[in-house]
């Protein structure tokens, strides 16, 4: 028995370490010189695309899929998703004097906001391939998305507290029956509008429709008091009187 | 030998993961009842501020004081920032024109853009004590701050291209001298202006303070082409036409 336990403790600590080794050496270096391991360069693409330093990237870093896609699948991605979401009824408790006339009003997306499509990524080398549309446009017409559990709970809060909700999603007018199936399906009901895209809004970039339909709600009296989604364009275009929150979302970028 | 050998793995098995354990250990639970570990909260904390939704934190959250500490004193800190730098220079190349008659500007920030404090913040609990003023104008004063390598090769790489460089800071106009000192001994110089607070400009908030000092330049003829920062009181105001970049900082949140 001790042999085996010994022989169990070399396996431990000589050879499982070598199975995690590739991400920790210093195999790399900056411009600048600095010696970086794998794990520090993923990590530091990731933290750039989050503080918004990189934009418009068509894929994620070929040596970087397998780092980011432990990311969306950990438990970490879950924690900062639910601070995102309970910094909104922070936000929402603190800075906004809602009237409950039915016109306070609160901005979702769908995609990676209400709905995981993690699924699909992960049959997409998370985020490394670039995005095939039509492929990705039969997998949403499936009505496979997954509900992001913590943005359910905001969802519900909201509404609990008589904000209306509104989703606004760059995906096409064609999927409505089945994008409605996948939120119902998924525990979400009770939005106040569902805002897809036209033909004619294809025309523009997605941070400008989003813009354009936000002027129009505000223009049938909607106060809306924030937004929730994982891309910048989702909130960075006027009218920016509203707070935006962002969740973490380092597969792909939309402008 | 045999002994031997089995005995130091018992120790590195078993004891030295010990040593680490308390960041890893699920002692927490979220508000939805997810399990996670301090490491988990403290990460997300971090994620959040630099995301942009956690705003105007006072001090960081006692219990992640010394997560931020270990991370600011990182290679990944090095490496988020040189990254930003790099990134500022793909922008400048790739989307912007530059005329070279001496009014293609770029803007910095002065503390924890070209300047650490970290050296402060060690003995200040890393962001976990409230700011004392006076005590850190007091640091200021004696000019001990440190350059941050990335942005000193980003400094030096704009003016090698004819970018004028102007610093703006929330420091005060009295520490003119010791900030021009501590800049010149760490190895800037060649900017073309250098604005601090004037007793008129501490009655408005810093991001006001900041967009007025940019209005101001382009007043004056500058085309501002990007800021390079560690606050989003640096480019969140208009005049936001111009391209903000953000280094990480977790340690403290100027409004």
């Amino acid at each position: 028995m001790g042999k085996a336990l010994s022989c169990s403790l070399v396996f431990l600590c000589f050879f499982m370490p070598l199975a995690f080794a590739d991400w920790n050496i210093l195999t790399q270096k900056t411009r600048s010189g600095l010696r970086i391991s794998l794990k520090n360069y993923c990590e530091s693409w990731r933290m750039n695309v989050e503080l918004h330093n990189i934009r418009d990237f068509q894929v994620v870093p070929a040596e970087c899929t397998d780092y980011i896609g432990k990311y969306v699948r950990s438990t970490q991605y879950k924690v900062d998703s639910e601070r995102a979401t309970e910094e909104c009824l922070v936000y929402l408790s603190t800075s906004c004097n809602l009237k409950k006339d039915g016109k306070d009003a609160w901005v979702f997306d769908i995609d990676d906001t209400l709905l995981s499509t993690i699924p699909y990524y992960k049959n997409n080398g998370y985020g490394g391939n670039k995005l095939n549309e039509t492929d990705f446009e039969d997998w949403l017409g499936k009505g496979k998305g997954t509900a992001l559990e913590y943005s359910l709970n905001l969802f519900n809060e909201l509404k609990s507290r008589g904000v209306q909700i509104i989703l606004i999603s760059s995906r096409r007018e064609y999927l409505r029956s089945a994008t409605i199936d996948n939120l119902v399906n998924s525990g979400y009901h009770g939005w106040a509008g569902l805002i897809l895209r036209s033909p004619a809004d294809e025309l523009v970039s997605v941070a400008k429709y989003k813009a354009d339909a936000r002027k129009q709600l505000i223009n049938n009296g909607y106060r809306i008091w924030g937004i929730l989604g994982d891309q910048y364009s989702s909130f960075d275009s006027p009218p920016s009187c509203t707070r935006g929150f962002k969740l973490p979302n380092p597969m792909y970028y939309v402008a």
